[in-house]
């Protein structure tokens, strides 16, 4: 199950709407397939390790999800591990999608298959998060990403910010990217910084669906974003009546979001992305979005990058406005690891 | 060598104005004696190392630092390990004060004792950093403790600041400023926290002296520092012509202090602690001696720790204003380690 978890996560950011599941047959000590979930969701890693393994009777396999029980673009994987022949199916956790859940397994134990479920279920569940988060609630995983100077500044009085952290901390930004399924900044974050937010220097890969949160749409036609999205999805979430035709005859999908005391409400705009089949969402700020992820209780893990440089209260801040007056209102998370990277640190923290 | 600098690391923050020295004497393998500076710099490492060794004929001293050539308030070291009759005297780094300056060394190798220099001499550097710098420089070793949250606030924006950081981090504090000579902080934070400054926690110790940095002396007399003055030292470092005679009434030493553009001068400051003898000086605080300590470079170490919370733009900044506009100009650090401590990150930058 290690391995078939392993392998799940290669499909991680590359696999949306789907779940990034591994899969490993094993018979008498001897791995015979491996599969997983292949870019933009099929085919599924167990019809993969399936057709690796060729005679997999009498085999057992591993997978980091329940096999799926309906007709989609696919058959489905519990019929075609009935129709291999396999003795026994051990599965991680099981798949809470209405279509699926337990089907998968009354499937393959109807047809006197040995199951067993729950094994490194934990890790699972952390893997397949953003998946079962938007099957479960509606919403997605949201990575938030910060990068500051010792002081938790962003970028001088002036606006300059490139670069605070250095090349090692940005190549492992471009990683962190690549494990998501979208990339989403504020309006202020794509006006200022004028970002490209591809995923680079990992050679030829699916690129996340870049997201923008603008109100009312005012963003340069002729930035980086714009002028690459015909090559890269960009997505605009914005308010209701602002005017998305230039937007979309640039090949940009613009998508109508809730609002809130004059702001595009958080939760409704991750929402949006989760109907979209977005699982996974790495939010690289600014400050005012970032504080407002906060704020709505919406980050799941916060992975700050910080560099060896001071840059004074004069510095624009990591966070904007939280509007706390006690310490026991703050935002609390919990230390989940830490890592110099080239001379900076990246430490990253958890919701509760 | 290793040993003896482990030896005289015991001493730091205890043995002011004197260096915190470690010695070894070995003879056939076996080692004869061990010593270390006494607290308040008395008696030395050799004259402890020898005493436990007794018969220390034909024997190798392992010295941290140079040993002494002057007769101060003890005999001189160096004439003291030739009367033992020790055959060879291994010296991990040169002592620059003008009484020694080499003249240790020669009064060993004119009574024919054979010397090496220069073993495991960085580590002594780094050790001794505090004495060689006031010596050298006439100013003490600097570390600048900041406990802040997640986004670089040290306070909420009502001023609340107990506790960011969790009680490990705390007792850690603790423990470093065990290591130093002096406690300092700036006016604002002795009005604002209170605070007592001392170690706690560790036993029955000797006690760092506790400086505030006060131009005008504006500080309550009736605050815990004012209260335990006859307990603790206290000294303030004020402009001339403040009213220290009420200060001094409750046993506070008052030192004038430069002034430079209405505010004193740090460098300046940090001179007459040197004058009288510290050697390490541990801040602590606040926002704007922080930020005009790095700006004025005179932080040798920056420890940073870190809570899991986000308390927002309105929060007290770590740093107050540096007048930085590029990030060319703003001073950089580098990562020296990192540890997790309790549920905070600790982090430890080093000048250059």
């Amino acid at each position: 199950m290690a391995l078939a978890l392993a392998l799940g996560r290669r499909g991680m950011g590359r696999v949306w709407p789907n779940p990034a599941v591994g899969c490993v047959i094993v018979r008498g000590g001897r791995v015979l397939g491996r599969g997983w979930t292949a870019d933009g969701g099929r085919p599924h890693a167990e019809t993969q390790a399936l057709a690796q393994a060729g005679d997999a009777r009498g085999a057992t396999a591993y997978v980091t999800l329940e096999p799926c029980a309906h007709h989609g673009r696919t058959p489905p994987c519990a019929e075609a591990l009935v129709a291999s022949g396999v003795a026994r199916v051990v599965v991680a956790v099981g798949d809470p999608d209405p279509r699926v859940a337990g089907r998968g397994i009354a499937i393959l134990q109807a047809a006197g298959i040995a199951v067993t479920t729950g094994v490194r279920e934990a890790e699972a569940r952390a893997d397949h998060a953003g998946f079962l988060r938007r099957v479960t609630e509606g919403r997605p995983w949201l990575t938030l990403k910060l990068a500051a100077s010792l002081d938790g500044r962003i970028a001088t009085a002036t606006g300059e910010s490139q670069w605070i952290t250095g090349p090692a901390a940005r190549a492992r930004v471009h990683a962190l990217r690549a494990r998501h399924d979208a990339v989403l900044v504020g309006a202020g974050t794509a006006r200022d910084d004028d970002p490209l937010l591809t995923v680079r220097g990992m050679g030829e890969r699916p690129q996340p669906v870049r997201v923008v949160l603008s109100r009312d749409l005012r963003l340069p036609l002729d930035g980086q974003l714009a002028r690459t999205a015909r090559a890269v999805p960009l997505w605009l979430l914005h308010a209701a009546g602002a005017d998305a035709a230039p937007w979309e005859a640039l090949g940009v999908r613009c998508l109508p979001c809730p609002v809130e005391a004059g702001t595009l409400d958080l939760r409704g705009a991750l929402e949006v992305l989760a109907a979209q089949g977005i699982t996974r969402v790495f939010c690289e700020g600014g400050g005012q979005v970032a504080a407002s992820l906060l704020d709505g209780d919406l980050v799941d893990e916060l992975v700050l990058f910080q560099a060896g440089v001071a840059l004074g209260a004069e510095g624009r801040p990591m966070l904007g406005a939280l509007g706390i007056e006690r310490l026991a209102e703050a935002p609390r998370l919990r230390l989940a690891g830490m890592e110099a990277i080239g001379g900076d640190v990246m430490s990253r923290w958890t919701h509760g």
